[in-house]
This record gives structure tokens, C-alpha cells and sequence, in this order.
């Protein structure tokens, strides 16, 4: 088997993670055919560099790249193991187990077939807003199976790789459990505490602050890809949430026990510090200075300027837009020793504290 | 009574949110003075400019606001009302009946206390990190009652104005009742979520998210603080996590069923839609462009100058460190029509897209 660096690469599908995925590789100077049941798809994701919309003749395709909604995936790789008898197959499904199964089912050989994960994503679904850099230093889970030829690893681990995501070997049923406890099994409950906020007075809804924003961030999922998602993996799903409802209903007979509710708390405090960490400072290193962003053009450049004069260095920053007023306020993460360094140079810049501007001067 | 602008005001607690509140009064030239049990506390807060440490007339403070931990700020509220004939006397816990009761079983006059609640914080606890702008454009909540004297509702609302904090005025109950289902609640949820990490193989958690992240950062919160607020509001938080139990056995018993699991993720939709929402774009407006932060001193003043020069506006931006390299990446969010200017822009920067960053050139 030729495995040609020029041979071209054709992708199935040409939504947010197919687009990006084209424009990745195309930006790496491979060949990218784009195929989509749905033309406009495939128009908007060629205008943004995601690759071609020719024909291409079927013997040339060394890789097939299959990014269409869960519930179609395993048919097209059936299909697409057919109409390319030379390419290595793969898809970006969520779920794996359930998709092997289907594709092993079908009465061709389908050892050209290895399922991937790019576990990548955005709110947006369609290829308007694909990205090469996408992919970039995340994770991409392969599922190779024992009878999976060494070549067909290798051909979809080199393009991968060209994405710039990680790429992480597991087999299907622990990629399925481990989804379903860091993904689906949160989707779930982040979704049921959102649509809690539905049964209460919306004044009450008016007071809730950064924390619920982010625990209910998820909840804005695409319901229908999340639907495909959840019924392909319920023998995953379902055990973790028993598991959640036991530990849930030990803490709400137990409310009045100091030691349960500090059980809880603690564990979790624990359950926090095992997920993967950022590198750099810990948060307790720093501390958020706040200010209003002043409504002049080029504000953020001037401060940036100081700041880099002041030597001072940016662990984090994030921007909150006030919901009433039209003030935008920048937040930057700081060391807590040069905190007061970072107000001085903002007062140096005549950039008066919040409180101030905010009550319009003082009394 | 005098409302005399230069009266003093105590602030009794110095840690993060007492100290805080003394840094904003400060700046606005209000006299403050402090006290708190833990007498580095009142040294590292009067360092941080929060207030003075020297001994005060009390027949002079006409104001008093307790910011101590919610299971001692009844009896220290107690006290004040006694040792300050003449003071307004308010705290900062997290839940108001409670503490209210608690007070008016005090066989004293009790009118001249008025509960308040500001909806800031941190996950510091000290008053290291006190900041005068915690509380710039955050909800503060009071909770007067009927017999509560205008003289008292004026002077702590005008304290809080100076802050920059708004004002929401609620009955006690009514504020109880809210704070569980927007705050005390989702910290528990949040906190159960996190505790399952524990439970499962940590290769599995590696895998996990910005999504898991996001949903679990205030399973990060005080262990001991947040015993207390949920002691002191148990009646509000169990029939809620009652009903979030009802709902999620309704999912675990109908899981296979799409009609349950469409409506949890569409009610979850819904529920979010109802949060206050940031002003400015709608997230479905706006896309995330990424690129890694070049190694190199004044990078982002760089970047701003450049993005000024363009015209770009940027809607929200974040920084991401990468767990396993050093490198860090910045996310600019804009709208979606001028992502690829941005792009333009850092090319013409000579920054190179990620993806080439990261895979070290193409092939």
C-alpha cells in the first residue's frame, strides 16, 4: 500500500468538525476532497479553506474521514469502505462501541475501518465558523482493534497528528465508560440543573451569579446530537447516574448531618483537584483585578502596552459585559504580589477604580 | 439621628469580604475602622488600605457591618447592637432568616439591625486579596423588615452605594428561598458531580474537558464556610434537591426513551436561556479564534495594537495554559464576520497558525 504524502484525503461531511479538520489539513498542504449530503454545507466549508468540492476518482483515496451526525456514521463508513477500496476509514463520532458493532456487522471486510474521537467542539454546528485550530493541543482519542492492520493506524495517526491534537489509544469500551463519566453523565446533570431554573419565579433566576452560569453552561447543548449521543451510550450512562442518585439521595437524608454535607464538600474539593490541571500558577497563586474598560478606541492596546512595561505577567484574564448598563469590565489574573502594581499602572493611566466610576465620584 | 457623612463606620471581620467593603469605603474617603478576632487579619486588611485598627468612641460609629463567619454573625451582631447605642448594624452572611431570628430573640431592641447579603466573593478567603471593586456591579441583597427604621435602610444603602454594589431590596424568606435554588443547590450538585471523580479511574478523568471543568469549579469552594450556609438554609435546599431527585430517577427510569431525554435537554435549554445574560453580542454571534501566545515579552500589547489598528472588537477573550508544554493559548472571541480579519491580522504579525506551531512545520 503507497502511502504517498500527496494522495488525497476526502471528508464525509461538512459540518463544524469536518470543515475544521479540512482546513487543517489543507492549511498542512494535504489534498482535501469535502462531501455533504447537504450542498451549502459543502460550499461554505470549501470558501473557508476546508478543501475541494471536484470529484475525485475512488481508487486515489488513501483516507477517508467520516464527520457526519452519530446516527448515520456507521452506514456511511459501511459505504465508504465500499466506494474506496484502498483508504483507511475512520469517523469523529462520540460514542464508539455502538459504531464498531454496526460497521463489523455489515457482510464486507471492514478491518480498514478505526474509529476516532476528536473530543473538540463549539456551541456553533454547521461550517461557518470552522477552525483550523480546532484540534489544537486537544485530545483525540483512537479505538485500533487487534485485527486493525498497522498501516490504517498509521495513515490516520499521521494526519491526526497534523491537526496538532494529542492523540490518546484506547480501546472502544473504556473510551465509552470514560466518555460517559466526564462528558455525558455532567451533560446530563448540567442540563437537569438548568432545567431546574425553569420551575422557579424568574426573579429568583435574576440573582444567580458566575458559578450557576458555569455549571449550566453545557445545558446549551444541540439537543439533537446530544439525543444521538445518549442513546448510544445508555449502558454507560445509566449505572454513573444510579450511582450520582445514591450518593444524592445519602446527602438529602442526611441534610442535617454536619459530617454528610461535609462529605460531600470534601470530595468534591478532592474530585476538583484530580481533573487536569492547567499548567502555569494555581488559581490560589492569584488574584482577579477588575476594572471597567474604558469606552475609547484602542483602551485594551494602551493597557497592554503599560502592562508589558510594568513587567507585569497575565495569568488569566476574562471579559464580563454588565447586563444593564453598556460597561464591559476586563478581569485579568494576576500573581497577588504585583496585584497592586497592575492598579497603580491602570491609576497611571488615569483609569479611575470601578466603585468610582461606577457611583460617579465620591461623596 | 445624625447622618453626619464623616461618621465613622466599623467593619467587624476582616477577612476577603469585610476587608473588601473597607477598601471600597476607604477610596470613597469614608472613616473606617476594623476589627476581627484574628488580630494578622486586621494588620494585613488596614495594610491593604481596608480601614484604621485604632480604638473607636463607640457612642461615635453609626454604623456597624459584620462580616464573620454565618454561625457567629447572630451573636456578634448582638453585641454590636448593645456596644453601639447609635449604630445601623448589618452583616454579610448568606442566608437572612436564620440570622434574623436568631437576633430578635436577643432581649434587646433589635430594629436598628438590617440583614444584607452581597452576592461577591472569591475562592480566597483572607483579606490578602481584598479588592476595593469585588463588588462593582454584583447584586447586594437586603432584607429590612417591617419595623425596621428608614434611618437604617438609608445609611446601610448608601454605605453599599459606595461600593458600586446594586441594590436589591427582598423579604428574608424570599431571599433564602432564591439562594438556595441559584446558589446553595448547584453547589451541592456541583459538588456531588466532582466527589464521582473520585470514584472513577483517574486515565479517565485525563480526558475530561473544559465542559467538566466549568460545571465543577464550585465543588472547589470552602468546605467549612459552606457547611454552615447550607446548616443554616436546610429548609429551602431539600425540597429542591428533592425535586432535582424526582426528575433525575424520571430520566434513569425512562433513559431509553427519547421523548425524556429530549425534554431534559430542551427544559436544560430553556433553563439556561433564563439565566441574566451578558449584554453586548449573543454568544451565537460571536466565534473563538485561538492561537498560541508567542514566547516573547510584550506579545499581547503586540496583539492589541494590532487588533486597534484593524478595527476588530473583541467580545470576550480567555487564556488557556497547555497542561503538558509551556505554552499558552489565547481565545479572542469575536464576531463571526471578522474572524478571518483576525486571523489576517496576527499572520501579518508574522504569528504563525497553531496547528504549524504545534506540529513543528509542515510536511
Amino acid at each position: 500500500m503507497d502511502l504517498n504524502d500527496n494522495d488525497p484525503v476526502l471528508i464525509i461531511g461538512a459540518g463544524l468538525i469536518g470543515a475544521s479538520i479540512g482546513c487543517a489539513l489543507t492549511t498542512a498542504k494535504k489534498t482535501v476532497y469535502l462531501a455533504d449530503a447537504n450542498r451549502t454545507h459543502c460550499l461554505v466549508a470549501a470558501s473557508r479553506g476546508a478543501g475541494l468540492i471536484d470529484d475525485v476518482d475512488p481508487e486515489t483515496v488513501k483516507t477517508v474521514i467520516v464527520a457526519v451526525p452519530p446516527q448515520a456514521i456507521a452506514s456511511v463508513v459501511i459505504d465508504a469502505l465500499q466506494r474506496y477500496p484502498n483508504a483507511a476509514v475512520t469517523d469523529t463520532g462520540s460514542v464508539k462501541s455502538v459504531i464498531a458493532e454496526r460497521v463489523h456487522r455489515a457482510s464486507i471486510p471492514t478491518s480498514r475501518y478505526l474509529g476516532s474521537h476528536p473530543m473538540a467542539g463549539s456551541h456553533h454546528a454547521g461550517p461557518l465558523t470552522a477552525a483550523s485550530e480546532l484540534f489544537v493541543d486537544r485530545t483525540w482519542v483512537i479505538t485500533p482493534e487487534s485485527d486493525t492492520p498497522y498501516w490504517v493506524i498509521k495513515r490516520i495517526r499521521s494526519l491526526i497528528e497534523l491537526t496538532g491534537a494529542r492523540i490518546v489509544e484506547l480501546d472502544a469500551p473504556t473510551h465509552d465508560r470514560a466518555v460517559a463519566e466526564i462528558s455525558h453523565v455532567p451533560q446530563l446533570l448540567s442540563s437537569l440543573t438548568a432545567a431546574r431554573l425553569h420551575e422557579i419565579p424568574h426573579t429568583d433566576v435574576t440573582l444567580a451569579g458566575q458559578g450557576l452560569r458555569d455549571m449550566t453552561r453545557i445545558a446549551q447543548s444541540d439537543v439533537e446530537l446530544w439525543r444521538q449521543i445518549i442513546k448510544d451510550n445508555t449502558a454507560n450512562i445509566r449505572p454513573q447516574l444510579e450511582a450520582f442518585q445514591h450518593d444524592l439521595a445519602a446527602l438529602i437524608d442526611e441534610l442535617d448531618h454536619d459530617e454528610r454535607v461535609v462529605d460531600v464538600l470534601t470530595r468534591g474539593n478532592i474530585g476538583v483537584a484530580a481533573l487536569p490541571q492547567r499548567a502555569g500558577k494555581r488559581p490560589d497563586d492569584t488574584v482577579a483585578v477588575r476594572f471597567a474598560i474604558p469606552d475609547e478606541p484602542g483602551a485594551l492596546a494602551t493597557l497592554f502596552n503599560k502592562i508589558t512595561a510594568s513587567g507585569i505577567n497575565i495569568e488569566d484574564l476574562s471579559i464580563e459585559h454588565d447586563s444593564e448598563h453598556e460597561i464591559g469590565y476586563l478581569s485579568l489574573n494576576v500573581a497577588v504580589e504585583t496585584a497592586d502594581l497592575l492598579r497603580a499602572a491602570m491609576k497611571e493611566l488615569g483609569w479611575a477604580t470601578p466603585a468610582h466610576d461606577h457611583t460617579g465620584g465620591q461623596s
